[in-house]
């Protein structure tokens, strides 16, 4: 088996004690599918490495863009990490959930003076400010509303992933952060650390996503500590707070790499600290910013299928009643995903056959090449799984076609996290 | 100047005789800009070139996946064109629009048993039935209802259009509708005439999208009308419907290709009226299935610049307060769009950079190397044109972003026809 949260029993597949035909029946296709157990294990594994790390006041901030709903920054509050929040709209979720805004860090490359007036009158505890426009507004806003709002700075270390462009954020021709390699990050510093309205702690940088070769962090520490070197040096400003942002990688299917997570937090702490020492730093804290770590594994979409079409000579589909607009992410970035049969697991997967979505559009793939068992056909159950991540939160309405609920499982039981987009609902806004 | 409907006047850029800037003040940016005079205009060079031409009752049916709101349905049934529709609800924001449901078509490779219960109900004209499974289901439930549902069936006729993957959909691979080559038509369409609650009126094909090569709808007319005639000779049924999809190109840049739709369509039906007379067959009723057409050069997009990064030795950043959420079509497909300053545009446009998205993700570019004015600051307006199609209709809530408001302008006025998403909005199915 490829999780170890899958089973198959009676010849149905289960998915941390749960048969997901029983649930796709219950609650209706497409369904999402998460487990709560899945992503509070996941946030111990970081909160434990981070905790006992070289490293003093370390910790884990999840990047809520992977998937955000009230529910999720509820139980992300009650484990204790931090949330990374992009806009007014997740620091409107997250508040409204009762997270402890303190902990939110407000990421993006574009956050307009609106957006820096909401986040400010919602408490949000720090600014990741990405560019100078902001941190002149900042300041300025910051002076208007008497405070002092607490700072990183991006800045982008020049790393090069090895990962795919659309997620490779570290280099220095990125549209995020300030690059150290052309002195822009050191003079953005600079004017950060002139502005009175503004409570610098430290810099910031995200190399990308799906990360799994074990030195990128700690190449990307590297330049960022001899980057805090720099700036001590001709500011004498000292940096308490290294934030190397998010992108652990995922296992989607057999075969993929992995990454030994709390293993490669251990070597990169240890790092951290002995660098900053060899360097005459005291030891920052060291933060990151998990997203696609935490939820994606605990997420499972499930399916109904419409038709099985098998062209002859040529290839076979099993087009379902979701699609892009539930998962666009083979269609954004062809990423790959393991599709099983829910209500026939038991049976011999020998039917190759496109997996997809019931859209008006050719290009509304989930996954190609899958297998499915032979007998396959309308009315039956197809999950695709480790959907945590990136599904929900990219979804969208087109051929004007309902989101599909979130339903929530653990251990004590299960209950709806996000309610499935009804008729009505799509028309609300039509005038 | 690349569009009728745009000119430049006291420095700024005016679409359809208003000045973008000032809309961009009144209603707030992100915001999508429609023209109902272009819509009506484009509404009427189909109908006024098919309602001329030689195959009698044709007709064209708009392909309302390229942009779905209440009052777009509206202004297509004022200006008597049918819709396409491929989802319930689409069904539901036609119906509730008030439009004429007898001549709503319902497309698309799955309908659920309940989408066709909904779509009965709702009184749909046609299905466009697409597999073998939604005849024998459609048949099943217009029985249970004591109707005779009218169909057209979809058929591949093996046409390559020359145009991308994600929109070429007449090959005989494709997930849509059923191939002539293999035979399965044939016997899908000998199905559809056995079943008694289903009155088959013709075939419908859909060769692609973004064609611009003027023989194309005709290599496909010939392949169809060959099949018309195997139909009968083996069947003995006489189809009255050619539905051939949609796919007229749409200048989207200077120097990409052009067709002049109604000469084509001229062409086409002088082609299907010959042809089908030389097969002995009456000359059926024309059916096309504009989509892009209608709406892409009806639109404009308006955002507020927040930053503007210029990584010396690299590359330079126009960052924008929208993105990928309202605008998904260069992440999904590279595509081209003409972009221009609308506060600045009579400044000289040297300054090359990328226009990219709010969205944490480095993928989130709307369009790469574009050109601006060198003074292009936080607080100006851009303008991103030809953006009525495949925009409003794929928008998302990714990273929590609302969706843009669509105000609609006319001669007559304007006015909101579709409202801003607000932030209680975007939580509003959270539990």
């Amino acid at each position: 088996m490829l999780y170890g949260s899958l089973n198959i029993k009676d010849g149905r597949l289960f998915f941390e004690g749960r048969d997901l035909t029983d649930l796709a029946k219950k609650y209706g296709t497409p369904l999402y599918v998460m487990s709560e157990d899945k992503i509070r294990e996941n946030c111990r594994s970081y909160k434990s490495a981070l905790g006992s790390c070289p490293c003093p006041d370390s910790g884990a901030v999840y990047a809520s863009k992977a998937c955000s709903f009230k529910e999720i920054y509820r139980i992300i509050a009650e484990e204790g990490l931090g949330a990374d929040v992009v806009s007014t709209g997740e620091i409107y979720t997250a508040y409204k959930a009762g997270f402890p805004m303190e902990n939110a860090y407000f990421q993006g490359n574009n956050k307009t003076d609106d957006d820096i007036r909401f986040a400010i009158d919602h408490g949000v505890g720090y600014f990741v400010c990405d560019n100078f426009e902001e941190i002149e507004a900042l300041d300025r806003i910051a002076g208007e509303k008497n405070i002092r709002q607490k700072i990183l700075l991006r800045v982008t270390p020049g790393i090069d992933p090895h990962t795919y462009d659309e997620v490779a954020t570290g280099k220095v021709d990125s549209k995020f952060g300030v690059a150290i390699e052309t002195g822009q990050a050191l003079e953005a510093a600079k004017l950060a650390i002139s502005k009175k309205n503004l409570d610098l702690k430290g810099f910031h940088c995200h190399v990308g996503s799906m990360v799994f070769d074990s030195d990128v962090f700690i190449r990307a520490a590297a330049v960022m500590l001899g980057f805090f070197k720099d700036v001590k040096d001709s500011t004498g400003f000292t940096a308490t707070v290294l934030d190397l942002g998010g992108g652990y990688g995922v296992k989607y299917y057999e075969g993929q790499g992995e990454i030994d997570i709390p293993a490669n937090i251990k070597e990169l702490s240890g790092y951290v600290a002995k660098k900053a020492e060899e360097l005459g730093l005291p030891v920052p804290a060291l933060k990151l910013e998990p997203g696609r770590s935490i939820v994606a594994d605990a997420g499972v979409t499930l399916y109904t299928v419409g038709s099985v079409k098998k062209i002859t000579g040529y290839k076979n589909y099993v087009s379902i009643d979701g699609g892009m607009t539930d998962n666009p992410r083979y269609c954004l970035y062809e990423s790959r995903y393991t599709v099983m049969s829910a209500d026939k697991a038991g049976e011999e997967a020998n039917l190759k056959a496109d997996l997809v979505g019931r859209c008006c559009e050719s290009g509304d793939i989930i996954q190609p090449g899958c297998m499915f068992p032979k007998t396959i056909g309308r009315g039956d159950t197809v999950a695709v799984l480790t959907t945590g991540a990136y599904n929900y939160s990219m979804a969208s309405n087109y051929n004007r076609i309902g989101r599909p609920a979130v339903v929530m499982i653990s251990e004590g039981g299960e209950r709806i996290a996000v309610k499935r987009e009804t008729l009505d609902d799509l028309i609300r806004l039509d005038v």
